[in-house]
């Protein structure tokens, strides 16, 4: 990989500004956890992995910012810390299950001193963002085998390198059917408005050399029946124990397609998207964004002034329109209650 | 209505440039049929029943231009006019439309003087211009019923007053319902990649002072499985004999997911959009339009430099999946190859 998405050099937090890929390939660096928290909200890193690993990051800065030696105090501090990078984005489960992770090492080493915590709190945050890389080869391996040879895979919104701490989830999947020495292309949906389509997954496909295509969101299902598709990948925000998936607005119009004409839609993502405490896609909360997203393209209006404006970030595939959910423990398809679950047992 | 989308004056046509709104309302001369060409290719005139009447002030304008008197010659420059005009965009059949009736009129005249065969074809264009203000009132009158009080419509495109000589056809039941006390709110898709519903079908109902929400194409499966989609009208480029509809690229997208939601899907289209010799929708043919439209929005680019793009800017949308079409000779449904045939034979 040519890039990194985000990485922690002489503690700070470096990430790649995706906002202005790709017509520029900037790197941000942040040395408090209050400019990593507004980072994640304004889109600066976004995906459901990377926000993960960008939250683990933010709040392991946070600790090292913190100046009291007492345990009590530096506990209190750590828990704001918590809160505010727990606030930027509803949606992404990751970020939760960042936090968590974090708030239970705390927890578990808090007998250490204050300085040694913060250590241990570093440490753990540049181990999630390795860790993640190597589940999303697994999941590649688990998925890429899903893939015909000869296939035209289209996928939605960005679930790649850049979503990730590398690699990808969807577009693992993707890479490593091309490992396999597959003959793959991709049609990359454009995905408004934020473009993480026609900006970002173009940008990291085309840098790999793999064939890609931009479409507008609008024509997957004209393609679908042409029958120019042949399978549909796509990353997750956040799975439901009955296997519904809150993903990037859109997805659910391409799984009603897909499905409409028997095309495989699979869903790639780690363990650490799938929500076991919400039972249906209908507890997912919906995050809405900034009315702008929709009116402006980068700095120019293209709607009447005034208009009104809805910007659903996000929206809930049910589980009956999805064909297997690849994980880094395996694929489950069908019962998905019982095979999520199933997942964490095998750990 | 405040604008006019097209009309002759002083022997000049003049077009709103929709390229420009909502920015910009300005209004463009055209004193040749070479220069309304360029203008219906480039889209400074676009819908289909706007591209019938802007074909046809084309070839009064392109008769008026032939310096001959002598009847042969005229008549073979009057042709090579015609193909002109009907190289210009090949999937609206309206054009076809308007160019087989002034060819019609031209034969059934050709005994009249050259002089007094360019003012009958003038005639002849300004009136299918008000025609088709008359029509879509009559379209309007014959839709605006179907809508419940206190629904929320979505459409798709625009296939308003920008698209028609004036009212619309959409948005002319859209505005027809309001005329008869209804409370309506328009959801629009934006319509990538021209951006016709965010710029155009926002800025004219806006203009009217009708409630409309502007959404990007990837967010209406979402509202609608939300629950906050009443019903769906658009607009159609070609009708097949069968009921097929050829209309905006993501028309099959809404048409699939509106099915799946139980939400009615209605088409409105003057009978000059019907093209009977056509058996179903797999033979009208689809405009591929240029990479850039996707690639860049107005002078920005989004893409990566030199990604691979498709811009089919038409979709067909399957009878089976269609509620009802609305036309000025009344409304059709189900059995639309009965149908269809009999709205021409009421005349």
């Amino acid at each position: 990989m040519s890039f990194k998405t985000i990485d922690w050099q002489d503690d700070k937090v470096v990430m790649i500004d995706q906002r202005l890929l790709p017509e520029k390939e900037i790197y941000r660096e942040y040395s408090s956890y209050l400019e990593v928290a507004e980072a994640i909200k304004e889109m600066v890193v976004r995906g459901a992995p990377a926000i993960g690993v960008a939250a683990a990051m933010g709040i392991a800065l946070g600790a090292r910012e913190i100046e009291s030696d007492d345990m009590d105090s530096f506990s209190k501090q750590f828990s704001e810390i918590c809160s505010v990078i727990g606030a930027t984005r509803p949606t992404a489960v990751n970020l939760f299950w960042a936090i968590e992770r974090m708030k239970r090492l705390f927890e578990e080493y808090r007998t250490e001193t204050v300085e040694a915590l913060k250590g241990i709190l570093k440490q753990e945050a540049i181990s999630i963002c390795h860790e993640d890389i190597a589940i999303n080869r697994e999941i590649g391996k688990n998925g890429g085998v899903l893939l015909k040879d000869g296939s035209t895979v289209l996928t939605h919104c960005n679930a790649g390198a850049l979503a990730t701490a590398g690699y990808g989830t969807a577009l693992g999947v993707i890479r490593s059917a091309i490992d396999y020495g597959k003959n793959i292309k991709v049609l990359a949906d454009e995905t408004r408005p934020f473009l993480q389509g026609a900006r970002l997954t173009a940008w990291e496909l085309m840098k790999d050399g793999i064939d890609v295509t931009v479409i507008t969101d609008n024509m997957s299902g004209h393609l679908m029946k042409k029958g120019d598709v042949d399978a549909v990948v796509v990353g997750a925000d956040r799975i439901a124990s009955n296997g519904d998936v809150a993903n990037k607005i859109g997805t659910y119009m391409v799984a009603v397609l897909a499905a409409r004409h028997g095309i495989p839609f699979y869903v790639a993502a780690p363990l650490s998207t799938i929500d076991l405490a919400i039972s249906t896609g209908d507890d997912i909360p919906i995050e809405e964004r900034t009315p702008t997203e929709v009116t402006h393209i980068k700095d120019r209006q293209i709607t009447p002034e005034g208009v009104n404006i809805k910007n659903p970030a996000f929206d809930v595939t049910p589980a009956e329109l999805i064909t297997a959910i690849i994980t880094e423990e395996g694929v489950v398809s069908r019962d998905y209650i019982r095979g999520l679950k199933g997942l964490f047992e095998k750990r």
